[in-house]
C-alpha cells in the first residue's frame, strides 16, 4: 500500500525520478513524498543516512523494507504490484531481452553524462586537465549517437513503454535539459517529446525545472 | 536450449563470470563457450563486434536474440529457465528486496575495484595524480568494509543462494585474487571459501586463475 511507503528524493535526479516514475506506472500515489536539497545538503541528514547509510537519494522504505538502489526499487514495485497498473516487464522473452538490455546499458549512459557534465563536480581542482574533460565528453557524444541509432519504434525496447523506459528516459529527458540538440539528435528529441506527455511522467516531472529554462552546456554536442 | 546459445567471454572478468555461473545454476551447460584474450584483443574481433558493437564481453547470443549486459543476460536467463535448474530470485517481497539491493549495489564495488585497481589503465600517464589513486583506494577499503558488515547470513542477501550472489561473487573473488587480507575481512574470506566450492562457481572458475597464484595489489587495504 503506498501510504506505507516513503520516498526521500531530489529534483532532477534520474535515479529519484525513475522511482517516482515507477510509482506512477503502478498506480501507487499517495507514497509519503519527502523533497529534500542536494544544495543544502539534506541527503546527508539524519533521516536520509537511517534510511541510507550510503548518504545519498534515492532512498525508500516500504513498511520495514528498505531498498536504495534505484533500479532495485523499479524492480522490487513491478514485482510486488505485478497485476496493478502497468504492466512494465513484456511477457515475451525477445522482447524482454532488449529492455533489459537497453535498461543496463542505461547505466553507461549515465556514468558518461555524469563524466563529462560534473566533471569539475567529481574532480579536484589540481587533478583537472583539459585533455580528460574532452575526452569524455567526446565519449558522451559517441554514447549518445549510439542511443539516436538505437531508437527504431516508439520507445527505448520497442512498441511498447517498459522498465527500460521508466529507468532510461530521466537520463535522457536530462541531456535535453542540458542543452542537447534536438535537430541533430531528432530520433531521441522525438522521444522525449512524446513521453513529456505521458501521465506518469508529468506527474513526476521535476520541481526545480518548472521553475525557469535549463543550460546550454550540451548545446554544440 | 544451451546449444542455441553462444557465449564470448574472457577469463577473470567478473562480468563474463557472473554469466557463466547463471548458465550453470539454471542447468544449461552444453552452450557454445568462446574464450577469447583481451590481452591479444580479440574482444574488438569482428565476430564479437557482430553480437557486441561495443566490443565488449560478455557478447551473448540465445538463438536471434542477442544481449550483452552481464546483469540483463542473468536476468534474462532466470526469466525464461524459472522451473529449471535453481531458483535464483527469492519469492518473498522482503528477501526479493535484499536480493536486489545487494546486486545493484555490487555495481558501486566493481566500480570502486575498478578506479583503483585498473588506475593506470583508464588514465593516461600525464593525466595521473598520486593524490587521485589514493582517494580512489581509500575509497575501495570504505566499500569492502560496508560489505564485511553486510555479512550476516550465509549468502548476501540472507540464508538462501540468490542471483545477488551470482552477480557479485566474482567481484569478491576478484578481490581475493588481488591479495585483499582474509584475516582483516574474516566474513568476506568465509563467504569466498564456502562459495568456491560450490559446483556452479567451480565448473566456471576463470582458466587463468588455475595457471599460477594472484597478485598482492590489495594486501595493505
Amino acid at each position: 500500500m503506498a501510504k506505507d511507503m516513503t520516498l526521500f528524493w531530489g529534483s532532477g535526479s534520474p535515479p529519484c525520478w525513475r522511482v517516482m516514475i515507477a510509482l506512477e506506472e503502478k498506480n501507487l500515489q499517495g507514497y509519503n513524498s519527502k523533497l529534500l536539497s542536494f544544495e543544502k545538503g539534506e541527503h546527508k541528514s539524519k533521516e536520509v543516512m537511517e534510511v541510507n547509510p550510503r548518504g545519498q537519494l534515492p532512498a525508500f522504505k516500504d513498511g520495514k523494507v528498505i531498498i536504495n538502489e534505484s533500479y532495485g526499487i523499479c524492480m522490487y514495485l513491478e514485482d510486488k504490484y505485478k497485476n496493478q497498473g502497468n504492466k512494465l516487464i513484456p511477457e515475451c522473452p525477445d522482447e524482454r531481452a532488449m529492455m533489459y538490455q537497453r535498461m543496463f546499458e542505461g547505466l553507461t549512459l549515465f556514468q558518461k553524462l555524469a563524466q563529462s557534465l560534473f566533471y569539475t563536480r567529481y574532480v579536484p581542482e589540481n587533478e583537472r586537465h583539459d585533455s580528460a574533460l574532452e575526452r569524455n565528453t567526446k565519449e558522451l557524444k559517441d554514447e549518445i549517437g549510439r542511443w539516436e541509432g538505437y531508437l527504431k519504434g516508439n520507445f527505448l525496447a520497442g512498441e511498447h513503454f517498459t522498465m527500460a523506459d521508466v529507468i532510461v528516459y530521466p537520463v535522457i529527458a536530462f541531456l535535453f535539459r542540458f542543452g542537447l540538440c534536438e535537430e541533430k539528435y531528432p530520433k531521441l528529441a522525438a522521444y522525449n517529446n512524446t513521453l513529456k506527455e505521458r501521465p506518469s511522467i508529468k506527474a513526476s516531472w521535476p520541481p526545480t525545472w518548472k521553475e525557469g529554462p535549463g543550460m546550454d552546456t550540451l548545446k554544440n554536442l
